[in-house]
């Protein structure tokens, strides 16, 4: 019961730092309001979008689960209005995003095991939800995505997605096995930003841009 | 009757008013004839695509109904050989646009509620259908999309999707409600576009584009 | 049985030049060792993968085929580690690439026609999966897609698909329509490098860049 409510508040909060990010990147790049609650409501949604496309899990959650889309659009506005409210939101919102891309990793690779998909399907979906709307973001951004050139980001969510389907297979009890998959997820990408470590290149082309613009 | 035939009057015109714009769109940017019917049919059937992904209804219509198919290559011919044509057309395609982004945002969301979606579910989808074409264009022709970027054009979607299914809900007569839906879009995209208004945005990025190229 | 041994180890090198072209480009873009995974197969199964979702057969063969994962690894891996590999497998690369691009289009519209797609939703589809992941991968890269800038690349698929469709529709025997369509789509490319065809185009923008990078 316990990690039931853990799990859903971590997807409550998860969802609201994905759309977070999402609009301030949205913002910064110029679009108008509309596309802020765009850009937000993809980020936090796309990536489960695209994984229930392909399991075949139609309508998407994301479509008719109105609390994404809520949440989506209060996130939206608080990163619209006020710059004071964008730099308190720093700190808990890398936080918060590095809880959600594991629960998103875990999440994902669980419901794509439930359609029957084969283990490494399933670790490639719970991958796509954890990291799909970021690079939809940059897409529609019309930019290389960040997520794609460096950050130790979907790396960690890799690692979420492994141990859930392998723990899975192996019959690890459930909720052992998403406690050890957050856990790494967690500790992999904080380790990531407090260290700098970054994933090799072997060209760094000139045009390189920030990616947390 | 009449309205049915209305109706189907101008799916056919607005399919036409999106690829010729998509056609356009894409000959400027230096694509080849290949590619300007590739993304004229793109722009045209493109959100129709990602609605019935959505929703389960594969085929998708924009890939198994001929006619829009045949729609878009005489928009895209009609696009590529003649400035005169070009010109001509400039009008009567902004007016064809505007009543085909209405239709296709109630349309879209119609079908959507027939699938089993939610109201917020539907009033997405209807949106999606009407602006997906748009976006894909601009994604492939590699810039942020316009209607993103102040104006008011996705927003008179919106307006149009959430006419029909409030009026769904609350039970307006069929013919009545896809009336008052269109003509509020339509409306809304004239005046935007005869008094220039625009959706406000928080930043001007230097390399600001113009929409219409 | 022959051709059927054939078409299977088309398929298998047509994925792995597919998924090593997308490789190197990725590398060149100064992707991390993780994106050139994704990128290469993306390459490699993306556009199967567009063409499942379509019709409706998920999960799609891209993400429950454990082959696809690991060749498109194996490519990536050759594709980051030497310059003397990439530079051996220039020229076979050529030759799969044009061969897989012929296969993928004639079984991407073998299994459209099976899922009960009309002929001319078959023939987008083929070219969908032939030139689908190509397109995905310019996307991520953030530029406009080099098939759709002059290249006969598209066109060869295009011309592959249709002679199966046609062919289905007036029963030729399975095993020579697809060689009849490989073998135009092979000569076609081969021509087109070979003598730089390309075809027409209305406008060179001035930010033109070399498909190859």
């Amino acid at each position: 019961m316990t990690s039931l409510l853990l799990f859903y508040i971590l997807d409550l909060a998860g969802t609201f730092a994905f759309a977070f990010s999402g609009a301030v990147a949205a913002r910064n790049r110029g679009l108008d309001v509309f596309g802020i609650f765009v850009v937000a409501f993809l980020v936090a949604c796309g990536g489960g979008v695209l994984r229930d496309v392909c399991i075949g899990a139609v309508p998407p959650a994301g479509l008719s689960d109105w609390r994404y889309l809520a949440i989506s659009s209060v996130a939206a506005v608080m990163a619209m209005y006020s710059r004071i409210v964008r730099e308190r939101l720093e700190a808990p919102i890398v936080l918060f995003d590095s809880l959600g891309l594991g629960l998103f990793a875990v999440t994902g690779a669980q419901k794509a095991m439930i359609y029957g998909l084969t283990s490494e399907g399933a670790v490639i979906l719970g991958v796509l939800t954890a990291v799909g709307g970021g690079i939809a973001r940059d897409v529609l951004l019309n930019r290389v995505p960040a997520i794609l050139k460096g950050q130790i980001y979907a790396l960690a969510a890799l690692a979420a997605a492994l141990i859930e389907v392998v723990g899975h297979r192996a019959s690890w009890p459930a909720d052992r096995r998403a406690m050890a998959a957050l856990a790494t997820c967690f500790v992999l990408r904080f380790l990531a930003v407090r260290y700098d470590w970054h994933l090799p290149r072997f060209v760094t082309p000139p045009d390189d841009e920030d990616p947390r613009k």
